[in-house]
């Protein structure tokens, strides 16, 4: 599945990290040094990804954990079959805010599955391929708490508890400990400036 | 996840096989013999997975084969936390109109998925846990054809070609070969009456 000509970028973090934020301004360095940009999104990207997204954050739907990650590896199979793939296949840089990360994250560190359990799904559904840069902005949980506040009602994930979150936020320090060169860890509770300078650093590195 | 107290009933064929005659049989005959019974269907049986059915036979999505075995085993995840397992739990019996079988059928030998890459969700999904018994209706293609024909227009799976559904019934009859104490197979191409018989002479042995 590995192709050689664009690259895959993915952003990760609890909500509240500033994640959105963050990804218009990947978005806008690269453009910025002439590459083409797709900018996507999990569970999503698709007619089908966006469905199963709106399953997925129903608040009255009460999913089992091995369900979920199932459902959130058939969104990605189709994300990238339908857009990923073939986008680096055309030469464009694909940005998308959350990929498998995600789901050691919140379905192995948040609901509970064995880590197992998702490698096994992981190389089902994309064997060795993987993101060329994964940009984690880390928060703590009450900090990402405080920042989405009062901007929405909560979905199915973000009605969770805040040990829910701090098993998330373990889980994705983990991946980073386990996968340095390609998971970045940017503080994201720094000043805004601060983040974005981190940020056009870590990628302007990676577009040389 | 085996539990021993209520049994397994799954049916299985292509369309025109008559399944849903054969269900309501099955079901009157396990309930003359005082048995408690359960009667659902994949993809479905549960308000995620009618949700995912719709989508699964959606006309105007072209599903990737793999992530359409994703799928059907998200639906089948929760089928089994949701129903199956509950009810075998209570001492319920459970018939369903398809399961796994159905998807080494479509999935493998319509789609042409790798046998190993189903065994693996097979595995990851319900590990050792197997129907108790399952009838396998078999008829051409040709006759299923002309059952179904005139009735609805076809789904996603319907409009297939009939080299699709000749696939589908060599796997369904590989599965019958492969594992002859589960799944008997049922020449459903004779008269009701004789194809009725027939059902109830295997589920009445079953019912001791």
């Amino acid at each position: 599945m590995k192709t050689s000509k664009g690259r895959f970028i993915t952003l990760e973090g609890i909500d509240g990290a500033g994640k959105s934020t963050h990804l218009s301004w990947v978005q806008s360095i690269l453009e910025d040094r002439g590459k083409n940009v797709i900018v996507t999104r999990e569970p999503g990207g698709t007619r089908l990804g966006e469905a199963l997204r709106e399953l997925l954050l129903d608040n009255s739907l009460a999913i089992h954990a091995e369900t979920e990650a199932l459902l959130m590896f058939a969104a990605r199979r189709e994300h990238l079959d339908k857009v990923i793939l073939p986008a680096l296949d055309r030469g464009d840089w694909v940005i998308s805010d959350r990929f498998t990360d995600a789901s050691f994250a919140y379905q192995g560190g948040g609901r509970g599955l064995a880590t197992q359990k998702l490698e096994e799904l992981e190389y089902w559904v994309h064997g060795n391929f993987q993101p060329d840069l994964t940009l984690y902005f880390d928060v703590t949980v009450e900090l990402g708490r405080q920042r989405i506040s009062a901007i929405k009602p909560a979905d199915r994930f973000e009605k969770e508890q805040d040990e829910f979150f701090e098993r998330v936020r373990d889980a994705y320090l983990e991946r980073a400990y386990k996968f340095p060169d390609r998971v970045k860890v940017i503080d994201a509770s720094q000043p805004l400036a601060s983040v974005k300078n981190l940020v056009e650093v870590v990628v302007a590195r990676y577009c040389i």
